[in-house]
């Protein structure tokens, strides 16, 4: 049977660099982890007259769970994570405007002289029953539901060269990704650039639009259950993903250009090694067959993702087989739930 | 009775700009428009051995049919135009790698002093009663069948401010926007900058991925019906398009950030003024449902598509109803094919 | 002794686009013209308190005088454009905040949901004299004697592929480029795409911070000299220019960075060319001894300027020697000033 | 009399990141203080046969001296750092191209499917007494004398929010800025973001051209001369630097035209402070009398520094006199060499 460790920290635990900070667990390959995350406030803004920059200080923002030493990770490996489930811990969601961040703002990186805009809060009904999430508006009686797709939008390793990132930010080791892609039934490969890994997560989204585009997704405190194996020797620069039914490229950068870019570069290079396409054989086909789902405009920096699905690999299986071990591994009877 | 009108142009009768050319016919709204376009190449690219930088010519690229005059369609107004099929004139499509050309490479403007990658043809098969586009590598014997998904790279009016613009940009008149929703089914909008607006159209393509991440989707020659509405005294800035199940607002710049930025910014402002929403209650309602399609990142602007489902929008009618008005004005027994 | 033929353009006489319209003189190399250019608001904001957005309505922004026919110029060839003298023509220049326009506010391309910055109009005195342009702040008694430093932000010719593109934006053709390096004693070499080149000018600048942050430099109507060389059957991508003490390479696009490699590349090539060195020591050199002179960071496309001493180029002679002999047949008693 | 510490790290002791790492020494504010600073490549490239990627490897790249720790400095000051002398510890300087690194060439985030360029390596010759630094063409027997023009590319903080950063990149604690205004006579201001500041410093170049276009400057050795101040109780989000004759801001970031506006918006606040200008006629003046001298166009991120003369502030004294105060601090006998 499947061993089981649970980890919900308490608000000193937990930690906003990814690289920087000692292990809080260990963990073996093929346990199930069960961890509490917090919401990108730290649960601070609960209503819609709480206003983030009155509540929440810098750097106090995206904490994150973690980090877990994993047993057996070495640089040059890869890391697998398979997130099993991931179920919002409260009834509620949040999301807001905050100063001089967003996609359609003026920014402290794209400054202008302008005032910001008005700093707002929106407080969704999280119906995991319904699947739903209850948008409403402030300013009128304008109320949606919308499908409820949790997600997370911060996954992430110690980065290289001895550097402690933000969890504001993403990056070769991961990060602040927020890609809506990140979903249950996934499972991410992030390069191991450090002894243990040293793997933490959180910024749980009840759903987020493409490019989350005001800042901010449907923020909330989520229970995930996730297992992990170490792949030795076989490291690649960018993270990816893996889903039952396509793999995945995640490019990091700004401008976005850059992103997609590395994106679609590093999607090219893995279909090409999966399918024996040379490299131009392989762009074609990428170019033809390919998605790009667009993860965030608004972090630091942006993230897009390049997609291609399975059906077109002819059979071909990425790290050896790694995804299906660990989704079958977790079908032993996972609950979502408080742990 | 609805009227329908032919065109299929000689080689001569091609354009290879928006705006500075008399138009080669008048046509009312309301009249079924049949057009024969050709392929990005002229269709001089026919088979793998032939290399588009041998038999084409700047800037003999991307021909466009048209200008159509619209009467009645003045400065101020929007032209709806509405694809009611759009159908492979050919057994066949291609592809290549153009020098310095795509999102992979250096190019004219991201300039560097690599040598460019090697040109390259691929001839697809189409089976339109499979629905299916087939892609064989060059150089090993990988063959994999990719949906048909017929779309015009290339859709666009006279632009303002006595321009006239290459066939291969895109801007505020459409153009070579090369985003793949703009599918049969659909209604684009443009803006009329012109007397006549001065409407004409190309570029079809039988499927491109996210991106056109080669700088060349599957380029094929097109017998398209259309049919158009002038609306009276409103306009947009952009070109926005709508479906059956959603409307979007089309950004053309560079960097990409501008584009994802535009199309935002224009979906918001739209969805606003379909929902009563003030400015920032769209904003977020935007950036939680909104999806952000690629159209290209490889042409001289780039384009992103940012979209929301109608069924978010309960009930609102964009342009008065102008979409189902010409979907159903053309479902009077439109028959794809030769015209 | 030297020609010299004056133009002076009534009101209905100026260009808002290069290309699309017909010359209105015809030119001789080695003659010298002397022309009249209005300001970029076409003179209509001459005090305070009168707004822009008042007073001029697109597309009606940016006239240049011409377009001139130049004998002799044919495809595939460069025209050199010399300028010997650049006056302005009044005693006064004006600059302005203009709504989402510039490079400290979002603007219509960086779209944002903020309010505009507020518009506002500042009138310099112009001391040919003292040589000073005296800047008055608006809200305090702040006074400053500014360097005059008199250029135009705005030469090109008819563009390639049948376009016609607007004064207000920049490319291959020359057109906006605004970089305070085109002042009196330098020679612009421009690729000639049509018979007859069809050269303009206006948009001058008694001066112009770099990157023209705030969208508009010190503007005003200039008098200028001119005389032109067609040099046969050699043209670059680019516009280049040429001083007594250096040689530089003109990049119009965004992003910046683009704009930045556009130029660097041309020189480096252009170095090459000049020194007999090979590619990647020409590279090494201009990165080294080169200067990156920043044009505009605020229109369609920006611009940035790549230059080397031509001390560092050991006595080679760009383009046959053209400059030297421009500059040399001008000396014959230019006198700037009404014509 | 002032005292002098003096500080030569042995390799082990060079550092690689900004934060993450305890201080070498104590210094008190009003000492001199004397460092040497390995070149870029830790001296490990001295002739043209030893290519950088074969003796170096990642991430020790960029070595630093330091971090120190500076008596008073407390996160929310500022600290000042005089350059009293930057002196090239050796008679030979070096460059090279490094493969997928530079703004000519793609890159790991500006990916493209292209061969790298060769990777090549030049040594010059630095003459102090000359003033020069010569180049020497690898192909060709092409020999140019430029002028030495020392400097600092990297100098910076331990960073915000409990991160640490790589030495090959730049942000708001410094870093890798690669700007040639840091050069003897100058101060730089940075804020300080935890308990002591932790300054450290190298990446000597004995000269650089705007942008770094290849990649990597002339690096050499250095021994530098600096004394600091802590400007208690005010901070700005960016790097300042400021000369006898001009105040400058510094942004760090990608795209270029974000580094151009981070820039720009800081010196026009701070001329706005200095002058007691509103911010929109601040805007002005800057636009039109600033410079923007590019740092760099190829690290993580981008520099641009914005730039003002101090003869047009009509005699506004910056952070107190601090730089006129550390200036004279250093006058007393300051000899460059061996320390």
């Amino acid at each position: 049977m499947t061993e089981i460790i649970t980890y919900t920290p308490s608000p000193p635990q937990f930690a906003y660099t990814f690289g920087g900070r000692p292990p809080v667990a260990q963990i073996k390959p093929g346990t199930l982890v069960a961890v509490f995350t917090e919401d990108c406030f730290g649960g601070a803004v609960s209503d819609v007259d709480t206003l983030p920059t009155r509540v929440c200080t810098m750097p106090y923002l995206n904490p994150v769970s973690g980090p877990f030493f994993v047993e057996g990770a070495e640089p040059g490996d890869t890391l697998a994570v398979h997130f099993a489930a991931i179920t919002p811990a409260r009834q509620w969601g949040v999301s807001t405007t905050f100063p001089h961040f967003g996609a359609l703002t003026s920014t402290s990186h794209t400054a202008t002289l302008q005032a910001p805009l008005e700093e707002r809060v929106w407080i969704y009904d999280l119906d995991p029953v319904a699947g739903t999430v209850r948008y409403r508006a402030r300013n009128s009686d304008y109320v949606v539901d919308l499908p409820l797709d949790p997600m997370h939008g911060t996954v992430g390793v110690a980065p290289s060269g001895f550097e402690a990132r933000s969890t504001l930010t993403c990056d070769t080791h991961g990060g602040n990704m927020d890609t809506p892609e990140l979903r249950a039934g996934t499972t991410l490969y992030l390069p191991v650039f450090v002894h243990g890994a040293l793997l933490a997560l959180g910024d749980g989204h009840a759903r987020q639009g493409h490019g989350e585009a005001s800042g901010v997704a449907v923020e909330t405190a989520m229970y995930t259950t996730l297992t992990v194996e170490v792949i030795k020797g076989e490291v690649n620069a960018w993270p990816r993903i893996e889903s039952d039914d396509a793999i995945m490229s995640v490019g990091c950068a700004r401008p976005l250009e850059d992103a997609f870019r590395i994106s679609q570069d590093d999607l090219v290079r893995w279909t090409a090694e999966l399918t024996g396409l040379d490299l131009l054989d392989a762009y074609q086909f990428v170019a033809q067959a390919g998605q790009a789902p667009v993860g965030n405009v608004c972090d630091p920096n942006y993230t897009m993702v390049a997609k291609i699905d399975k059906r077109y690999l002819r059979g071909a299986v990425p790290y050896g087989g790694a995804h299906q071990r660990l989704r079958q591994l977790c079908q032993f009877g996972i609950e979502p739930g408080p742990v």
